[in-house]
């Protein structure tokens, strides 16, 4: 069995862009709870974040949490540190200390002797074991200390395994090793330090994280840190959705469950959602797109013989497969799904093949992507066939955007307005963006209008009101993510944009695209295509 | 000296929402020759697209195009094949020609015999070879056959090998093999061929391509494929921006002349910008945050010992290091570029850099982001510092967004508006939004109006000009990037978007951000910082 730790929350917090507030850190150690892995990795230890503590403390797993923190100060002792003091009294049950293993950063960042750094490691971890936390003892660049002095590097963690510690994880923390130099350091701390559980912490700096920690698997370590997505400083840590599927499906490693491992794309994305960060489609075993076929070739083949371009069952990762269609998949593809659509068979030679396929040519090349909108695409076959319905016309809409006045009429201190900009705490938002939409369904023209935080939100919500009197079922239908991308950014603000939305019926999900150069009107094409898509499918349930 | 082939505009395009015009196609080859590329595939090759051909063939770069073609079809004989007849007449000088290597996909997708297999291989490379053409074999799904049966695997590249073609690429179509798995395989090619320069083609399925990559040459393979920023089918190509740099800087192999090598950042983001494709910035040695540092301990210890956390010298592949400010980076980072801001040196106890690093904080947590957003930032810790100068303020604006109209009165006929929803040819865009921007500057107020492509555009043309009049100098400004993303996307279209703003002043670019609900009033904020920030910087020049 190999352990699984995860320190997305500590090392992933350390990605550009990446925070998590109390609330982020609490769903993520429930997902990471339910994976199975075996600890979770909170932060640094800080005493004076009472209420971001208070809540971790209370979490019903807390005995995966582990507190990450440095260790006593050059010239101090362990008892005397009030951060530690702290931590021993705090109600945490597990720390993972991390100290130096590299002369040179001993000599130049620390600037102790190597005794000294000994000292402070083998005092700090000893404190912590004799206040009942489970230690692990993370050996910040292990790697590069064995380098440039195997003995001392071996006698680091040696200190901290005699001192108490459970776990002694080798860190590649500048993340320059190759495989072959991890397993050499694997196998030599193994040697030296036979009954310890040894584990690997690895970075992405030369896009081997994946590869090294699996060298150090092979070579005998029993326990791997990463993180969901490989999220982290600079390139990032070890990604935990490849490395776990690679130890386990490809290496024959137990690291989870199987059924576990089912879960794994959900709680990928997930921890993603929660961390408010664009998942990677491409991602190896758990994106959208790591069994998707886009080429003529591939798609014929693997409909002749299903697998032959997957190397593992997406099912076992809790992925699918499936064809993705674009001018590249060609005729046969776009003639499987009109069959799909229809419910009759349809060749791919067939009139209104060749013109859906021109079609979806024609949009793309204007900036539209099918296959992240399968209801949009659904929709222009459906019209190819005869067989799209026009459930509604938009016959004029208009959207104003009203800023720094409340009313339209009243201006508020030109000081305040000026001071808003850079700050949150004054700006109060106020619904400043109306809509008028004119819709026809049928012969009945209808007016309505609303009003809403953006000009979308507006024109959203305005056109929902004026349907919802035709087509009351929308009312069941709810938007679920709506992403904006200009599409020619060299043009900057006058360039066109790309929105896509993707929309719940309560059962399923289902996403549309839509571009142009206002992002009122690309969204306005995205949301119409979304409401015609549901009209539809809700007609053919009945 | 290892040979890189680039394939991004063959394999690369059967990645997901990638594709590339003929256009497009000629800056990439131009910039991968001037990288220093040994071959550059151009994509299927298809007689029928006769002006992409024709303006390839123009290419300076002709002795590198490499035309992708499959064999002559069972049953039939190469030079009665009239796809590759028009190649071997087209002027193209070289072809990679894949053929299949395994047993069952031999059965269960060619489903002719094996003998027909090597006859189909040896025939078309033998006709290419004979019409002058430079033929590389590209053995699909070599590991997967060779696993099935060794000896029918090696058979296939023997064939080829025979019938004159001058390498043979051992391509790991499915992703699924392991490094160890490779270097077998590479090594029995190696025996089965001595006089053939045999090179490695692999996919990213298992997070491995690079590592399986590096293991290939290692074993002796002299020809490396793979694609800018690993951009492929399902989870991507190997990536030539981590391979190269790590084969030559790491493992000590050949790939580019040092000089070349300095060009792969700017190579890598330049391709990615004509893909249209948002770069990684965490990219192994390319990517803007590989040698950044945001961990406070980090920055401490790359302050202290420069290359700490540093693996190689950034400058070797043409990237640069850097700290990030954040709040995990803390007070030290603060008072460090507020000593470069005001030119005088900065205590980090400073009350002004507790109470920027505190503002910092809010901003954040509010879903502002300063690592991509330097120009902001330096906004806020000069507001901090007191020396923030308010050029102008923008007391109101007001922007009408009319669509289905031209002129706001005459209403088009709903069926055109209808279609319009999904056409892109009859959709025409008129400058339908118009904004009114109130500014002031000193006691000075001026109303101004412009019309746009969409509500931001027309906003940013009104601010300038009602600016311009003021500051005759924002004309040498002007905006080289924006990017909108939606921070919460749980509640759709009524969520906060933030704007990411780059622009240059002819000689630097700049980068802002700005968060609101309303994606005009988000563009308002980046826009205003940008425009402040470039008086600043103008006036402090004088």
């Amino acid at each position: 069995m190999i352990l699984i730790q995860d320190t997305t929350l500590r090392d992933g917090e350390q990605g550009i862009g990446v925070s998590f507030t109390a609330e982020d850190r609490l769903k993520i150690i429930d997902a990471l709870a339910a994976l199975g892995v075996s600890s979770v990795e909170t932060g640094y230890f800080d005493p004076s974040l009472k209420s971001l503590n208070s809540a971790l403390l209370k979490s019903p797993h807390i005995s995966l949490l582990t507190a990450f923190i440095g260790c006593c100060r050059v010239g101090e002792k362990a008892d005397e540190n009030p951060v530690l003091s702290a931590l021993a009294e705090s109600g945490y049950r597990r720390a993972a200390i991390f100290g130096k293993t590299s002369v040179s950063q001993v000599r130049d960042v620390l600037r102790c002797s190597n005794e000294e750094n000994l000292r402070i490691i083998g005092d700090t971890v000893s404190f912590l074991v004799k206040s009942g936390l489970h230690v692990s003892f993370d050996a910040e660049h292990f790697f590069d200390g064995f380098a440039e002095d195997p003995d001392y590097s071996l006698k680091v963690i040696k200190t901290a395994h005699d001192a108490g510690a459970a776990e002694i994880i080798l860190c590649d923390t500048g993340g320059g090793t190759l495989p072959e130099q991890i397993e050499e350091g694997v196998r030599a701390a193994i040697d030296a330090l036979p009954d310890a559980l040894i584990g690997i912490h690895c970075h992405n700096d030369s896009g081997l994280a994946v590869a090294c920690s699996a060298a150090a698997v092979k070579a005998g370590a029993g326990t791997v840190q990463g993180t969901i997505s490989g999220i982290g400083e600079r390139c990032g840590n070890a990604n935990l959705n490849t490395l776990i599927p690679l130890l386990q499906l490809k290496y024959g490693f137990d690291c989870l469950p199987p059924e576990n491992l089912r879960l794994l794309t959900p709680t990928a994305r997930y921890i993603n959602e929660i961390a408010n960060r664009r998942f990677d489609e491409s991602e190896p075993f758990v994106g959208g797109f790591a069994f998707r076929h886009k080429a003529g070739t591939h798609i014929d083949a693997t409909v002749k013989a299903p697998g032959s371009f997957e190397h593992i069952d997406p099912a076992d990762v809790g992925n699918s497969s499936g064809i993705v269609i674009s001018s590249l998949s060609g005729r046969a593809a776009v003639a499987a799904k009109a069959s799909a659509l229809t419910g009759t068979a349809v060749d791919k030679s067939d009139a209104r093949v060749i013109e859906a396929t021109k079609k979806i040519k024609e949009l793309e090349s204007a900036g539209y992507v099918f296959d992240a909108a399968d209801a949009s695409l659904s929709l222009v076959i459906m019209e190819a066939f005869g067989e799209r319905r026009r459930y509604f016309d938009i016959v004029r809409y208009q959207v104003m955007i009203n800023e720094g006045s409340e009313s339209g009429s009243v201006i508020l201190d030109p000081e305040i307005i000026a001071q808003s900009s850079c700050d949150s705490e004054i700006y109060r938002y106020n619904n400043a963006c109306s809509a008028i939409v004119k819709v026809r369904v049928g012969d009945v023209y209808s007016v309505t209008a609303d009003e809403g935080n953006g000009p979308v939100n507006a024109f959203d919500l305005a056109l929902r009101k004026a349907l919802t009197q035709f087509y009351p079922q929308i009312a069941e239908m709810r938007l679920t993510d709506y992403k904006v991308r200009v599409l020619d950014s060299s043009t900057a603000t006058a360039c066109a944009v790309r929105v896509l939305v993707e929309s719940s019926d309560g059962k399923s999900s289902f996403r549309t695209v839509g571009v142009s150069p206002d992002v009122v009107d690309a969204s306005s094409r995205a949301i119409s295509d979304s409401i015609e898509f549901f009209l539809m499918n809700r007609e053919k349930e009945r």
